[in-house]
């Protein structure tokens, strides 16, 4: 029962043998939200507050929960070092959180400290983490490698450059870094800086759109683009998968009618939506890429973060209200069998439909691991036990870490190991499948399925 | 921790003693799709395939997540042998989920084959299989009663002549095999092939419907003829269980509008189904009937299966935002006390509301076990758990093994009554019952209480 | 595995020692329905009868699932014995709900009786429960200080006149009962005795309403009332927490219209339950009281139990399709940081859509403890494992036991302190956090945090 010991979040025998047959696999990450300038100059941290903190909005979510105020975490006025001992000021009480586990995972697989985060050891921490960080094994391209990094796909505007993965590329990096293909604000019409985005997209492409069809030929364009720079699989990020099937003639018509600066009804934004979303689908099914989705999440809902801060920073939620099966329909049967889909569920609620949907349409519809509010040790528990019921576990698409830092990979990614490692050894000890299956399986979802799925 | 041993799905030592005390006790299965004509004929099973596969659509459904195509499923242009072969040849891929279990429980128990299914064995236990489903004592009604069948309903149309469940009677065939009132086509106003039906049950009863209560009247004595042929149940899959107070004159509209031909507004559809549900129930309630309810399948969500294969081929889900408590309160208003009413669990999110309604409505609605993707290990677990914490576990309704193979009924109640053991003596391990009582509780779900629900 | 043994409800030896350090610390329960008169009255509880099951609709509900008739619930024409050995017939069939536990726990911890309630032991408990109840330490004051109440928050109309509570305080009764605003009667102007409502307000101010402002003000001058009482918290009651930014003219103009006795439609009256919840709040805020929502209760759902008894007799149950985000965002956002909220869960469905909102608004909106017919032992225990995962379990303002009779207090409490130590026990022996920190999170959810929550 030590705290993160060798038996953490395991708790049959047969889990930790399990867990020990694949701890030391290499990490495939298919979804994260590196910062690949970053990886690419390959400095090091500056401190601890940098690496756990700075760019990690759960953390921020979790201090806020506690008093700690903007000024310690978004602000511009206050240090890194008297930010983070605010952190450590309150950080106890934080104990229940993932968070809690996953920056003490951090601390002391990947830095060798092993006190807790505490007000008494803040300085110390913040010294040690200080020197730790500046060792020449701790650039960012070293750390990934230190943590068993193969492979991790980053999430891309079609705009960006690309720059940072080709240069990655040229140079070799050991770790392969691909980039994902996600196209939300090109979707997202009912937003109002679509219509400034819009005319990024076109200075990319160098043309002036006339037609829905333009908008099309130019993510085109950047798809063809994103796959000669390694790219396998596009992303997108919606509250409701609206998909319907929808003529080019109507959506023709709103994009008109958003692009020349008219408000739209919310019926027409639905529908302009589902077609874009059928089209890169489409680009998808030519291509061979994994057409993911991230269903649920529920954007800005605190205005006063969204408002004074800007999003991601800790306003958003998922709803056990999110209708899934009407507007998905019309895509999963026009791609069925020829598209390799990944649903991944956010909102607890929503697990039995996903696991539904995928059982029924098939080999090449599949569900990712628990997502962001989910992927907690008991969120991932729960996915397993029961998708395995419904659907095949063999199926799903393995961990994501969905990361926002580096330090986080080699956390996120034991942590999914063990809560697998423990789903599995129970099922074992309570008789549902024999030892030399339940190796199989764990070891295609920690490595061989990503790797297989994402043709990594 | 022996695969599918002594110790299957039960993690505490009064949950063992538990099951011991149930495990031999004869099965009422009061909700199946057993092939009755099949069972008078007793004939035996061709072979392995036939008797596991041939009839399951959840063993397509696991199949096709591997990559099973059709041509070795559903398909008619391949052998028996070779399409269980293919099953065999991924088979061992589907574990962790039930169908892993149920199949390989038939084997054991049922024809003492000890090998698991996999590309190795694939062959031999066809073999195996295949001398074993040949005995004399493994001809359908024998196997049956090897299973210890003692009374088993089958779900029947109104138009359904009973021919064999009337000689099966006559025969005084020891497994008693009784029908069950299912209207579903009647209701279904707005499928495209209602109007047709309803010329089939005009044939049936000779005449000619000019008014809804004429149809009424046609259900009337299609119900009368059921009864005397031992019916004691009606059942009714509905994806919303719309049973709003309708008037008769307003139904007969729709009724003409819809026996003319003409298209129905969906309120319209409702508004009929409502008021058919509710006359059903009405019968139900005069000759004290179970009436049950199947929430929640969305059907035929996956067009290829549908357009390809048919209906109950695999492409069936079910849905979060499914609503319940508004469309159903009404009828369970009216028959308040004087009917007999079982609900269906279907999708986990659905649990609390169904528990709760029961609960509300006292001694005469209650629920039925975890149904269909949700009868799973897991899936009972979670159910068990949860209702009786808001219901009160003495009056569930009983498992029901919703099963469309003879060679499975034994595996689904043993199933079923290990998780029920397991559940209940891990609350007297924690102390919340005292053991003779948990005694009575699971003898009463495993055998008592549905016959004395359903007075068989 | 002692029927309520030492272990009852812990199953690890880490959780034994935590309810070990908390089990005899004070109760602060700051929402209860307690009859405050009778507390003042400080009678003795007539027959058990009375103490268990005369105010207590938990107990009818499952009584009435076993066939008792109101006769013997409800009615007026049997004497408390006579229902007393009514219930004991069945009792034992109501294993596994938590009424089961909740009954004995109150017999065997309170009045010292360790027998099983059943037809055998009825009159036995009857006569044993007799002489214990009329002890002078079972009067009700010195029951509540036996059971170590420090603290309770009886929930009261703003028209009450809380002479009660006044005459308790001015006795300097040890056990402090505080009044709780609850205006729902003001509130619910779409039902058909809110006008009548509104006149007893005007009476109790002294005023005739010509505005909604000078309903407004008459709830102000009883909030300022209740605050000069003792009162530090506000309730309220919703099936969907309406709180939309409404113009004050707009809530005026609707509310003239039913003050003339004319019929809504049901948006307005969502707009003025919007409007006069938001203006409660700024009350609330202005006082630094907490403002508590119990979000999701569908009352009277079973029609023959609201027209033959009443309301709050067990025709209630809540539903998987209550919209909470959209209809709540408006309240949470204009009071961002300016008001202590507390959400209360009552359908499993909506646990994460919480959790997710409080995990967003920060320090200041959290979740009280599963509420109601979700407050069983699986019910609390699924609460805490998901929403510690999502939110921060410090955070949660604490066990309220929602009670309706004085013997229960002490039982719901343990029951409650056994899950939490249960949970946070099974938490450090998986490694998910230290002892110390564990023992600190127990004991602040269990005293600590309600207490400096409601400033009590």
């Amino acid at each position: 029962m030590e705290f993160l010991g060798p038996n953490y979040l395991i708790g049959n025998q047969t889990g930790l043998a399990l867990f020990a047959s694949i701890k030391d696999l290499p990490i495939i990450d298919a979804h994260n939200h590196a910062d690949v300038k970053a990886i690419w100059e390959n400095g090091n941290f500056s401190d601890i507050w940098q690496a756990e903190a700075a760019t990690d909005h759960y953390v921020w979510e979790c201090l806020r929960k506690r008093g700690v105020t903007e000024e310690f975490l978004t602000g511009k006025d206050r240090t890194n070092e008297e930010k983070w001992l605010a952190l450590a000021e309150v950080f106890d009480e934080l104990v229940g959180n993932p968070t809690y586990e996953w920056v003490h995972l951090d601390l002391k697989r990947l830095l060798g400290i092993d006190e807790l985060i505490c007000a008494e050891n803040g300085k110390l921490i913040w010294d040690k983490a200080k020197a730790a960080l500046a060792r020449p094994e701790m650039r960012q391209q070293q750390m990934l490698q230190a943590m068993n990094v193969e492979v991790m796909c980053s999430t891309d505007d079609p705009v960006d450059s690309l720059e940072y993965h080709r240069k990655l590329a040229e140079a070799k990096c050991p770790v392969r870094v691909l980039p994902t293909f996600r196209p939300d604000k090109a979707m997202n019409i009912f937003k109002p800086d679509w219509r400034e985005y819009i005319g990024k997209l076109e200075a990319c492409v160098g043309t002036t759109f006339e037609s829905v069809l333009d908008l099309v030929a130019a993510l085109q364009q950047r798809h063809d683009y994103f796959a000669e720079n390694g790219c396998v699989a596009s992303d997108h990020g919606v509250e409701v998968p609206f998909a319907f099937d929808v003529e080019e003639e109507d959506a023709d018509e709103i994009f008109r009618k958003a692009y020349a600066g008219h408000e739209l009804e919310d019926d027409e934004a639905v529908l302009f939506m589902s077609y874009l979303l059928n089209e890169v689908a489409e680009m998808d099914a030519d291509k061979g890429w994994v057409f993911q989705l991230h269903i649920g999440a529920v954007r800005d809902v605190r205005d006063s973060l969204f408002d004074e801060i800007g999003p991601d920073t800790g306003g958003d939620i998922s709803d056990h209200m999110t209708d899934i099966v009407t507007p998905l329909r019309d895509l999963l049967n026009r791609f069925d069998d020829r598209l390799d889909i990944v649903l991944y569920n956010l909102n607890p609620v929503h697990t039995g439909t996903l696991a539904q949907l995928t059982r029924a349409f098939g080999a090449r519809v599949n569900l990712g691991l628990a997502w962001w509010l989910n992927d907690s040790p008991i969120g991932m528990k729960r996915q397993l036990e029961y998708v395995g019921s419904v659907d095949v576990l063999m199926n799903m698409a393995g961990m994501v870490s969905d990361s926002r830092k580096v330090p986080s990979y080699a956390s996120r990614h034991e942590m999914f190991r063990r809560v697998l490692a423990d789903v599995v050894g129970e099922m074992v000890e309570r008789g549902q499948m024999p030892l030399p299956l339940a190796e199989r399986l764990v070891r295609t979802l920690a490595y061989e399925r990503p790797k297989q799925l994402f043709k990594l």
